[in-house]
């Protein structure tokens, strides 16, 4: 059972993106898809007169720009993903967090900083996917969600990816779940420069290794802090890496263990 | 079983979209809705700078209108109304034609008039729709389709609310399928001025005296015509009316016969 997250580096380039649902649609087995948002939602709001709001990187999303990812991510991102894998023969639904209930999440409560219409995950529904799975279909998840009394949120991709692997795996603890983050490195790197300095395998030993000597620095510590308790949550693995690393069965492994 | 079709006369007015909804939560046994797109694809093309083009009130849709549509119908309403049920406890799950390849169509063909990315419906599977059906699921539909090869196509709600109404009753012969169109009247007027002068009930054979005599007219005819040929291909019956009429039971309803 494999998990697939693509993002931004993807969805903004169209071979790109048909070279990544012709690997997809050609895994063998129950997988799900998960995407991001990519450029497109910041060219709609620009597109629209207005301005994107960013702090630190992440989108605030005020009540018109939570329309706008809505339209973007569960529109016209979910839908032509899914027509597209329906043209490669995978029988493609699409979900946002409201669809079948399957991610339900609360409005992220304001700190320091307003993030507006975000949505911090509660939890997903593994059995809803597997029902979905069960019955033939490959969910394609976007990054809306809703907090179950009629609110949409905004919700981090990657978030949806880890959450989305974590209840599939407990609701069949005798299935293997593979988690894919097809980003735009061979892996974990040693150097950023070097594309052959990237980590076959990460343990929680050496990972915190890692860290502390400086290789594992920035972006990176968030995306893998989520990896590891997604494989103490049950998740058989965890494999990063670009998209020629995956089909060739590369990309960092992160598994459980000491 | 009952399907329900919203348009804009209530998509555009909240108050009005909240009444429809509580009205379709409350349904008993399974049910599938239906929505249309209302003012709101307009208001995003004019927001973005375009003009949207319509030819005797049908929309050409050029490759930005598709874009925008599958935006606003697929993304915007669709999640919007699907987290609106589930806060009122139905779940929901979104379905454009291209999930689970609900409503597979064709570009149509150029005669006159290009309508450009325009899908005429080649069906609708109603095996998939009682499959989520009995998961307990709450189908959600909005008009846009597919050709299986990767295009979206824009489509008329009514013909996927008919599409789909046929496709259940065929799939289960034994079921009673009631199709409901909630429009702006209390049913199939006599006099368009007088709202007590709904007709409750038409067959074949009155439907042919109603129209030679000149009481029903003009945009009336093809949906009537899509109703007779609902029930000639198995739907139980097709009501017409506000959504107070199928409150209370009223409405225009059309049955088979002669």
């Amino acid at each position: 059972m494999i998990i697939l997250k693509i993002g931004g580096n993807i969805l903004n380039k169209p071979d790109a993106l048909a070279a990544a649902l012709d690997y997809f649609a050609a895994l063998e087995g129950p997988a799900v898809l998960v995407h991001g948002g990519g450029r497109k939602a910041s060219e709609v709001i620009a597109a629209m007169g207005m301005e994107p709001k960013m702090i630190d990187g992440r989108r605030i999303t005020d009540a018109a720009t939570l329309e706008i990812v809505t339209m973007v991510y569960g529109g016209l991102i979910n839908k032509q993903v899914v027509a597209d894998l329906q043209a490669r023969g995978r029988n493609a639904i699409g979900l946002s967090g409201a669809d079948g209930n399957a991610v339900l999440a609360e409005k992220r409560p304001v700190k320091t900083i307003d993030y507006g219409f975000a949505g911090d995950v509660l939890g997903a529904d593994g059995s809803l996917l597997w029902q979905l799975l069960d019955a033939g279909l490959t969910p394609v998840m976007c990054p809306i969600t809703h907090n179950g009394k009629g609110q949409l949120l905004n919700t981090n991709a990657d978030t949806i990816a880890n959450e989305t692997a974590i209840a599939v795996a407990r609701a069949r603890p005798e299935e293997q779940v593979s988690l894919r983050y097809c980003f735009e490195f061979p892996g974990v790197m040693h150097d950023i420069k070097d594309p052959e300095s990237w980590i076959p395998e990460l343990q929680p030993s050496s990972y915190a290794a890692f860290k502390a000597a400086g290789t594992i620095v920035g972006g990176m510590i968030p995306k893998l802090d989520n990896a590891f308790a997604a494989v103490a949550a049950g998740v058989g693995e965890v494999i990063i890496g670009d998209l020629p690393a995956l089909q060739a069965g590369k990309g960092t492994r992160i598994i459980g263990g000491s």
